[in-house]
């Protein structure tokens, strides 16, 4: 198989940088595959499990995104505010994606640079950070979100296409727009509500007094709060738009629930119950 | 091995209940273990998996409870209104325990009663409701929290923890009021917020469109919204006065996270994620 890109640039070899690299590298998709990061040892460990064939130091990229020809790929693999800023960095050559979690101010920095640019969002990845947590099946049978740049090329789409779906993913195009509001709603708000709840237990229990009454229900509901800080700190502040109003609607429920306990209206408070129980009874 | 008990009521045959019948059914731990219940399907499964011996529908209990001896116990599984109704009906004959999630209220009603009574709340089940939901291995390496009445006999206390740890639990003894306040934040607000999180996000995604789009971080939040409706009614109103503290907390929370998002104080708002990370990963 004739490799999809010659140079292949990851700049941010995280959980998600990392799992693409083991994937150009394990199938040849890349002639070469360069990881840029600003930890020494994470870009070794990297190298170490060919997740990239080489390291260089985000501090001497100027030139490697200088020699970057019209068959190379840019990945964007930082949290968001890193995509922002390397986006201004970036030539007209190389086709450039991202694989941010907000895609609005992404889209328009791209779109305002006219670099050859596709958003992408891929709906995979765990708790857990770093690239010793790269996964070649992370995306199987996950969902890519890619949003194309009005006025980008059909060919650097279907491109970035390919490369998603020999990744096991499945491409669903949308629009940045579509994307945020649907994304503070079944991925951003949860992270707040975990993060949220996970600070108020705390000011209860103690460790590790209460270690062993931590039970599986208090785990689910606050998994995500172990999620890379940095990374959460950026998409909740990028999408803090749309994420505003979905905190101030479940505010709202949290009031209307207590306002139920307050009167002791058990009717309603079943009735409320029950409809949220259909509702989560109904997902996948 | 000799029965610990002679005949065994389990009233409401649920998941709990049902699981605590086919261990003493299975083990022969009682020579006859009777179910109790209002559903006559529900009861009809229970005796097809052998959760109990024989079923009695709840109108006709009178007489079952009337003939109850000394060597007998009765076992309230029903949500937690039940469990203080069954209270006032049954004499002091027969030793009782309870599996409510909640046990303030339930110990001062047997106190109050002079009932042979040893509260208990095994840590076991999972959203799923009904005696099909059974499992023999459910309280396999769970807590069982005991609550023992003052001026109850110390005899009896010793028959309760070795009904549990025949089951597998792991018995620890606690004050009613500690327990209250221990599971408010453990396992009741996470409850709170899983509901509230579950309706919020309903008000923005829609069924089947965005099924699709409905991941592991919102259904892991959220899963615990699936329990059953009059059970956690129940318990919601029972522990109000902790729980209420509890809602208020996460409320303070929220609010200061939304504040960080409006001023877009990066910096205040990385440490918060980071400090709720930390104690996130310290998690068992």
């Amino acid at each position: 198989m004739t490799p999809l890109f010659d140079k292949v640039v990851i700049i941010g070899v995280g959980q998600i940088g990392a799992s693409i690299g083991l994937n150009l590298v394990g199938r040849r998709t890349a002639r070469e595959v360069i990881g840029v990061g600003r930890s020494a040892a994470n870009l070794r460990q990297a190298v170490k499990t060919r997740a990239i064939h080489k390291a260089v130091e985000a501090r001497r990229i100027a030139p490697l995104l200088a020699g970057l020809g019209l068959d190379d790929l840019v990945i964007l693999a930082t949290p968001v505010t890193g995509i922002v800023e390397y986006l201004t960095r970036i030539t007209r050559k190389p086709l450039v994606i991202d694989v941010g979690s907000t895609k609005g101010t992404i889209v328009k920095a791209a779109r305002a640079r006219r670099i050859r640019f596709v958003g992408c969002h891929p709906i995979a990845g765990t708790e857990k950070g770093g690239a010793a947590a790269g996964d070649r099946n992370l995306f199987r049978g996950r969902i890519c979100v890619v949003t194309p740049v009005s006025g980008g090329s059909a060919r650097d789409v279907k491109k970035i296409r390919s490369l998603w779906t020999g990744l096991g993913a499945k491409v669903v195009a949308m629009e940045a727009r579509r994307h945020d509001r649907l994304f503070a709603a079944v991925s951003h708000l949860p992270h707040v509500a975990a993060y949220a709840l996970t600070a108020a237990v705390g000011r209860t229990i103690r460790f590790p007094r209460d270690s062993q009454f931590i039970f599986s229900g208090l785990k689910g509901t606050t998994r995500i709060a172990a999620s890379p800080s940095d990374m959460w700190r950026d998409i909740f502040l990028d999408n803090r738009s749309y994420l505003l109003s979905g905190i101030n609607r479940l505010l709202r429920e949290l009031h209307h629930l207590r306002s139920l306990m307050v009167r002791g209206q058990g009717g309603a408070l079943l009735r409320y119950l029950e409809k949220a129980g259909k509702l989560r009874r109904g997902f996948p």
